[in-house]
């Protein structure tokens, strides 16, 4: 049985490298902070008797060895990047319950039969680099690694130049690395388990995510000498279509998100009229065909917002993420845990993307929900109960070791 | 007679300091761009004869005596600090009308009655550090010397901080220096005189101007996970609120205008649905109570859509520029020399803010407006036309020894 006080304490420990005044975590992929984690976490699996291997993106690997090592590895996998404004939990729950697990077994003396694996998997947030789960996307050959090297983060730095800085492009290619199965514990990141007093949520798949960028070209000119009627305001333009997302979004309730996350207007002085901005989009939806009428809502209503403004609208996908079901006996061996350790559970289907819908394309993969206060996540008040986190932890120890059993 | 070449190569050997690829500046207040400038402006006053002294702003004056030094300076006074994207005349020809002039009287021997004073004023744009006309305001008593150090640019730099250290904080207390008039040469920076085919603008007033801060205050939360309905999103509030701002400018055409200029959101990621935006609003008319009306429409609407979108919105008034007359004498000084000269002319009132608003409360004051292509201004491809620019200064010169005379 798992640790859940020692669980616990990892979470707290980790907590301070880029802790918040307000109690969340600042953590953003590639800075010298995520570097400072990734080095507590190598130290840690070490510490429990693994061997640690690091890819060229960045992506570690710590194996503890099974009784036959000729067996592809059982991987436990999640991330320790955050959100400029994150929490404690979101990904990291996911990582240090596989640490958790790590000296549980070596505690027990335990021999499984598969070797072990746990891996922090780099830039899955996608804040700082877009898309999100990067390094799992060129894992599972969704991207190529000079795709992912060549993406820039808002100030124009490499994301292969910001992980060499940080010292961890590993010698391994990324993706050569065969899995036997991938498991992952999160927390929901949204308000269904809480709601429904569920502890366990048996995560069957991953809604369908996608991105987009857009330039609005208008005219700077002076604020207060520039009439009303001469005006190419990018600004009032982009305000409309951010009510257009809002409004497609809605249209496709219940299930339908869409969200503006970024905003940029140039030059951003106070008396000029802004001449160009740069946002994002990103809607998701279970259903990949209700995605594909989004979209197309969304190019229409962008080319009539542009032209009734008199402004110019680009507008580009950078990513697709299509809707995932995860494995079936994984999704069975997580299922029957819960019902095993007599936890409250339900079937749910993720809203937020993890590396888990990337590696379920390479291996038999899937998750195990718990609960997040009020559903929110993203956000520096994220919340979760450590009686929750350990009875994920309890039934991901459990599915792993049935899998190992098969 | 001014030295037209001679002024507009003033204009090309300046527009190298912050020079931008577009043909614009970037040359914002107090950075090492504005005290390179400064020093060349400097040193081209001391090359014409004159004493230069700063105040406790930053304020440079350059005096060249007169017959009577007893006699308070006739001034002529704009700005060389732009905006982001900035162009080569805004407040440049100003100042550099001034030294042109101040060249002119030294190869003709000229001796004026009363000295003449070419003056910088700092950060008349406003931009990194608002409000506009910030030391031309200490100046004229409008804000004490203490509120301006403590203003803070977006990176929470204060004012004080940034004078000091480019080396600009003078001996002279800001303000104790009395001005016989004060003139100032500048680009209408609207589509008037280019559509009327008018050469200048005689200047009869600055309209007025309202600035204000709001901060929207919702709930980040994942972008992915958080259904339509329970969100708290400050930006799609945000969108609505640009909407109002720009409806209330058309419900009081065809003066009224109102821009928001600046726009930040927290965090701002794509993936995380915005917690928090700042951003700003600018109001001008010509007729003060028309703002009034324009504000408690701006205070209800926005408190409305706040209510209605789930967020908090808090909206403060940071500057309000009343409407200004310039003075009679000057006004009359100007057209006269426009007459004299042959220049095709017209009355205008300005729609931006200039130094000489304020100066305005202290002094006899008023401007001269020259035409800009297309009314374009607050951008890189802002354009004068050197014979343009010629005759302001030409106007200018006349004016300034009318005054002396009188
Ligand atoms: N789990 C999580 O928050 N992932 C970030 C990627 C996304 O869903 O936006
Ligand atoms: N002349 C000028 O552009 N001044 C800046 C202040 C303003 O009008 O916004």
């Amino acid at each position: 049985a798992i640790d859940p006080a020692r669980l616990w304490d990892s979470i707290l420990d980790t907590a301070r490298i880029g802790g918040t005044a307000k109690g969340g975590i600042k953590r953003l992929t590639l800075t010298e902070l995520d570097a400072e984690v990734r080095r507590w976490f190598i130290a840690a699996c070490e510490a429990a008797g693994c061997a640690v291997t690091i890819d060229d993106m960045g992506n570690i690997f710590a194996r503890r060895p099974g009784k036959d090592n000729g067996l592809p590895p059982i991987a436990i996998g999640s991330h320790l990047d955050t959100q400029p404004t994150g929490g404690k939990f979101d990904g990291i729950i996911g990582v240090l319950s596989g640490l958790e697990l790590l000296r549980t077994l070596q505690d027990a003396g335990y021999e499984t039969t598969h070797p072990i694996e746990v891996i922090n998997w780099t830039n899955e947030e996608g804040s700082r680099f877009a898309p999100a789960m990067l390094s799992s996307g060129v894992f599972a050959g969704k991207f190529t690694k000079d795709w992912a090297y060549a993406r820039e983060d808002r100030d124009g730095i490499r994301f292969g130049d910001a992980l060499r800085d940080i010292g961890f492009i590993g010698d391994e290619a990324c993706g050569a690395h065969p899995l036997a199965a991938h498991f992952e514990l999160h927390i929901e990141q949204g308000p269904i388990l809480e709601a429904e007093a569920k502890t366990i949520g048996v995560v069957t798949g991953v809604q369908g995510m996608r991105w987009y960028e857009v330039t609005v070209t208008g005219v700077d000119s002076h604020a207060g000498s520039t009439p009303m009627y001469l005006r190419q305001d990018a600004l009032v333009a982009t305000a409309r279509m951010i009510e257009v997302v809002q409004q497609i979004a809605l249209e496709h309730a219940p299930n339908a998100v869409g969200t503006v996350g970024l905003i940029e207007a140039r030059p951003n002085s106070r008396n000029v009229i802004p001449g160009e901005t740069f946002f994002t989009v990103d809607f998701r939806d279970p259903d990949d065909s209700v995605l594909s009428a989004m979209e197309q809502k969304l190019t229409e209503r962008l080319a009539t917002v542009a032209a009734s403004s008199g402004v110019a609208a680009d507008l580009t996908c950078i990513w697709n993420s299509p809707a995932v079901h995860f494995d079936a006996d994984c999704v069975t061996a997580v299922r029957a845990a819960a019902v095993q350790a007599g936890f409250p559970h339900r079937d749910i289907i993720s809203g937020a993307g993890h590396d888990s819908a990337y590696v379920a394309s390479v291996a038999p993969t899937t998750m195990i929900f718990v609960p997040c206060a009020g559903g929110i996540s993203h956000n520096e008040i994220e919340s979760a109960e450590p009686g929750d986190v350990a009875a994920g932890a309890t039934v991901l120890l459990q599915a792993v070791l049935a899998m190992d059993a098969k």
